[in-house]
């Protein structure tokens, strides 16, 4: 269980590395929602691998198939059936892991639940699960842009140690974002980023990011308290993509270090709404969207497979040293980006129908 | 909806501050388990308020009785249903929030969501609606306890901007985290903590902290893939208590800045079975836990209660100045840690049942 | 689990014959709704035993109070904990149950299910626990009745052989069926049942029957394909319902001895929509309502506890001679009739709030 | 939403006539059971209209292709997408339907709940829809049979006003109900029916009938209480199936009819075990299974299209007479039988799992 995602707006994915595919079955989208497969195929195309040389240079196509719920390129209200064929299994290059798990990676545990694994290195472990994320999450931004004007935006503010400078989370756009291959729009850090990712690269490593995402536009209302609050919900979108170890909203960790009269954010006329003149709620009070931008940051562990040998043990507990063949990305968040923003749109979409109930 | 938490180890909240109670519906609870009502009182106890010098002084008992569910102090499977009566509802204390939302409270997002909001300050955004969690929570832990031997212990690991030393999160226990009201087991730290938050109270203000927590001896493979994941259940049970702004899991934030060569936790045989030498996964791999035990780390904001007036607006959105009435909770964190124990009691639970399904 | 029931508007009851209470937590239920404990004692008492000679003597007050969700006689969108204290417990006259289950009672299967089960008799398969299906029903209708004009009206269509002639489901209203204690609104066929069913009970034995509920004024496009199609909620709420055997909807049974070309329901023009002549959909098509009364049927047995003596083994096998103590109620439906209605209420309203995610 | 059927073992369906194919995705089926497209396929063969005369001369291959969750011919734990190309579309054939809604068909409703239909003649409330369910309903069989020896087999037991003799629910297998096209085990029943039929299509109308379904074998204790009761999960799962108008499990309406002394089950000595002398309860007791097979009856209204000319009113309520085009199925309850049998083993499969939370 637990492969789908949402209330109302539900995400079922299926699919690993091997087999004939991956993809998603969306039930709940509303109906006559303009849709075709170009729209989703524009977010798979800022997920897939191999866009530029900061990625693995594996081509894969990742062509994505409308399989039911729509026609004349509108939605029916059905469950839309979505699918993109796998091309590349090579099945022969994970032989050497069947004796020992790889360290950090899922080997271990997928045998430990399961008491049997994909051979193929990861499962639905892999990066490639996110296809059906990436997928379902393209047609819930598409309801929440048409029906709803909600923009949502993601980047890439911090690679290892380099720290982008704070952005204009009210203006900043994809366009911008999209300018440098490592998705930070601050062009200089950009730079530095790209650098350090190549020196990674060169030391057989591998390191980790920070994606900020920021949701403007959203309807004030939005989150079902107490259990469903938007940053709890948020939270769990976030911590279930492959490699997360932190979630952290508005001021987030470092609103822990501050004072409440620093912190609380009074409220102002704003356009003739109520608003508030600062936002270190992130756009959430008490689980429910007060109309500011929600901010959340996302925090990426560095890759688990690295080229460097490493020194484990074997499924039997004896040493032994393990090396990665082969090419792998050396840093992911870049790539990352477009998961977050789906699986921001996945919440969002699921939660203002729930929040039409009220209605 | 979503006032329920778990999939087979359900627990429904009910209650605000006013009305006749707070309680739980926990549906899913395995037969045949010891519990009386001295079970659940223990964490009730530590929630409670008014416990210390450092926490509100406001007096409450808190007394759970156990609704049904239970026959000679074993329970039968059936739901269970726990409340704590309300004793305190001072509803006049509130009357002058009816023209303006206090900044960073849940009034003004209640109001727009609902169209209607509890009088009594907050409604279920207030801290009282946590009564059900801990309810619930306690006997999830009794269930894990005496089945699984699971241990889960919380303490205060930061206040404003005082940070205590990584403690032995192998060892430490309730007795040592109770030994300071703070509930910092660092006698130091605790010491200076305690004169923090004095200070804080002083100038009529309130501070942030944060909370780590343990789960140790926790079975390997439990966690859902992919949207199930432990750390994806966790962060939104975590996410979901009132005033929480951030999650961190094993390396956490810190993670993002690591090196993959330094981040992986290589495998070593450790009393017979396989572990990891280190831990930067805190206790998942690929969702699903290995064995090792789980850490992470909730930040919680300051109180949005302050004793000072604060320059805000009012629902018309007319310049007002708002100052709160009474004695409030200038740091919420040591009253938070026995929350946190009951939510990752509950994430744990549920999953423990889930995974028997592949037993 | 599956204590609770619905998506939206969720009730989780709780509680058995002993223990504190018995009750509901229903969640989503939309705010601003005026209710007050009158409008649920209403439908409470119309299911409580000792209305009449017909029912068991057993006098029970079965006051409900509400815990939660409430303020000044208005829902606050939280949610609304509702609770009948047990007063009746006698758990000495079960006794006699320890060693052998009763025959077509739960003892046996509560036993091997949980491994354990409520000394007094019944437990959660008692009819006690309706008592928090009924609760939550009367807020459900009320919510129907009040925002959608929605109308439900169940009465007794048979006791054992005797069978009422059909009724004008169009007209029929409460007040009709109550002028019986039977609640059959055919006042010459009512005479016959109480008849009948004093017979039963002088023959210390027990007899069954059928509930045909209408519910009209529902709006156009509920149901859910292809699970929660309209009939099948109402199917799988009507087969929860402790002794019931059976559920058809329209035709029914008797459709499947038809051909289509006099099964179909033609359209035609009804006050200025779309109506169909026939209703022998039943009100609904593919699932989804169309406007038309929605008519289904629910099938009782008789209830299991008589005082006849019956031979029957214990739980090691051997044959044992039991016999009931105390009075009995030789038949139930006309106790059933309120209980058919919160069920569909249940239904209904659940299905409403789901719909308006396409509004 | 409600595409998705069961809590742990759960088959979401996707898909209608038109589009690229039908399909399913099952989450939560247990790993390392033995499945290959032949196991499924075998199933879908028996649903699929053209086997003989009986039934809709069109032909369809509906070969299914597992597309996830599966390696070396056994499953993974995680999530199987099976799908089933489409290949006869023939959109045209329904461009005069556009107009006016089909009496008993849902064109009506899906307009009117959606705001749009699929073109292509009932979308998901054609038959195709039954697709997904007969695929993941083998999955699930294959699961209950290998690992607990479970049996279900159903046949039809009435054709319009025909009704076969009481079989043999004890003993009766696929390969008996198989020997007539019709799949009704008495032969000379099976001949009237046929010929009853035949005669039906030649006067170019429907007839509907009754599909009876014996599951053997099955485990004690399954059946959630209360909402999730056996008989409550057995009667949605029926009632979602198209064209389905009754439901009754044991001694169903008849039992409405009995007296208590008559109609309850006394306990004996079976095999070792305790078991029931008769068996009018179905199976289930308090909604639990007791480990007698479960026995229930599914009706089944005529088929809506047919041949012969309607009287009824467009969309805009002015009088049209329409007229079904090409070769229709007169009766359908002969496919309906493999369909009867999947959602019967969904509905165990879940609870099989389920009921594991108490090992």
């Amino acid at each position: 269980m637990f492969s789908t995602f949402g209330t109302l707006f539900r995400a079922s994915t299926f699919g690993e590395s091997h087999g004939r595919g991956v993809g998603v079955v969306i039930d709940g989208c509303p109906a006559r929602l303009a849709l075709t497969e170009a729209d989703i195929q524009r977010q798979l195309d800022r997920r897939r691998p191999g866009q530029s040389r900061l990625t693995t240079e594996r081509e894969e196509a990742d062509q994505v198939a409308i399989l039911s719920g729509t026609q004349n390129g509108f939605t029916l209200g059905t469950p839309i059936g979505l699918m993109v064929p796998n091309q590349d299994q090579r099945p022969t290059d994970y032989e050497h892991l069947d004796r020992a798990p790889r360290p950090s990676h899922a080997d271990f545990t997928y045998q430990a639940k399961y008491g049997i694994r994909a051979a193929s290195g990861g499962g639905r472990a892999s990066a490639r699960e996110t296809i059906g994320r990436v997928a379902a999450g393209a047609v819930a931004e598409k309801f929440l842009q048409e029906r709803h004007g909600v923009e949502i935006v993601a980047w890439v503010s911090a690679v290892g140690e380099l720290e982008a400078p704070e952005l204009e989370a009210l203006r900043i756009d994809r366009a911008a974002v999209d300018q440098s291959p490592v998705r930070c729009a601050d062009a200089e850090t950009a730079g530095r980023m790209i650098a350090e990712i190549a020196r990674v690269r060169e030391a057989a490593d591998s390191v980790g990011g920070v994606v900020t995402c920021v949701c403007r536009n959203v309807p004030v209302g939005l989150g079902e308290p107490v259990f469903g609050k938007t940053e709890a919900l948020l939270a769990q979108a976030m911590l279930s993509i492959p490699a997360t170890k932190g979630f952290e909203i508005g001021s987030g960790f470092s609103g822990a270090r501050m004072r409440g009269s620093r912190h609380n954010d009074p409220f102002v006329l704003k356009n003739g709404r109520l608003g508030t003149r600062t936002n270190r709620s992130g756009g959430v009070q008490g689980g429910i969207t007060n109309g500011e931008p929600i901010i959340f940051r996302v925090a990426f562990k560095p890759p688990a497979t690295i080229g460097q040998a490493q020194e484990t043990a074997d499924f039997e507990g004896q040493p032994v040293t393990l090396e990665a063949r082969g090419r792998h990305d050396p840093c992911v968040v870049p790539r990352a980006v477009p998961i977050v923003e789906s699986m921001a749109a996945l919440v969002l979409a699921d939660l203002v129908l729930i929040q039409k109930m009220r209605g």
